[in-house]
């Protein structure tokens, strides 16, 4: 099949794969906000997918097998999405990227927050988390009594939402007063 | 400017530098082929960008801050194209995406022969190859016979190639014999 390739080297292939601006997106949102299903990740997420180029990457991401689909056991109406092995084994290069625009590009606190802690875990935490993801996507199980890397992440984002939101308050108010004085 | 972004997740705001399917490889061609002119970059793409596409990505990446340009010193009517510091530090991400296409994906041996040694040698020799991208980008001189990565890696390729040309001889002299013996 190499004929459909644009070259054989191992990053114009991967970029084949995730050069685009929103499959990378769907696999971020799967790996770091566990969101398995359709709708979860049109609503939540932050860039405000459109329906129609969420549909088309999750059919491109699955052809290319990154994700897989089957009816979910819980809700039988509903597909759960899951990540591949080769999807997974993504962490370090998001790790990577994620600690490279943190270094370089105007982020937001609490949306950085989960990034530092990757990039100070380094790839003990990586190996960890690819492990959880595995447990969670491919239903292998870890061993007994291992610590969650997913619940951390998501604690400590959590916890930089609210100090974000505790910060903004004061400024609200006091606008709010302004508001008061010149009308 | 976040008005201007999707987001300001680090993932988000890397995709919108770096998330189409060219201009990750243009800072692919400027660093491990030292391609520093238009020319060379046009011609010697393997994937067989377009000069349209070539001249609007050179445009962007220059708007982002990851190359400059300025009159080549040796040949005054060319233009000689820079990495700067933000890109240069893209090193571990490359490394780690090619890494990544090469485990998982349909790569050509002489083209993988880079990413394979780049993996093998890790974070020092990234720190190695980045120091010298700076030497040879930003004018920062190195410390006096300090070993070039370039070079070996360079190396490496040529010999990979050699040795795939060797290896595709005999099949097209059997080839060609086919082809009398039907004639």
């Amino acid at each position: 099949m190499p004929q459909e390739h644009r070259s054989g080297c191992p990053i114009n292939l991967s970029l084949e794969v995730l050069g685009d601006k929103w499959s990378l997106l769907i696999i971020r949102d799967m790996m770091f906000g566990n969101r398995r299903h359709f709708r979860s990740l049109l609503t939540n997420s932050e860039e405000g997918i459109a329906t129609n180029i969420l549909a088309d990457r999750l059919q491109r991401l699955t052809e290319q097998g990154m994700i897989t689909s089957v009816a979910d056991p819980r809700h039988k109406q509903r597909i759960l999405l899951s990540l591949t092995e080769p999807a997974i084994q993504l962490v370090p290069v998001l790790a990577h990227l994620g600690a490279w625009g943190r270094r370089h590009l105007p982020v937001t606190p609490e949306l950085a927050i989960r990034a530092e802690l990757l990039e100070r875990g380094g790839p003990q935490l990586w190996d960890e988390f690819m492990d959880e993801l595995r447990e969670l996507h491919l239903g292998l199980t870890r061993s007994a009594g291992t610590p969650s890397v997913l619940e951390r992440l998501t604690e400590a984002y959590l916890k930089e939402t609210q100090a974000q939101l505790v910060m903004s308050l004061p400024a609200k108010r006091a606008h709010a007063a302004d508001k008061k004085t010149t009308m």
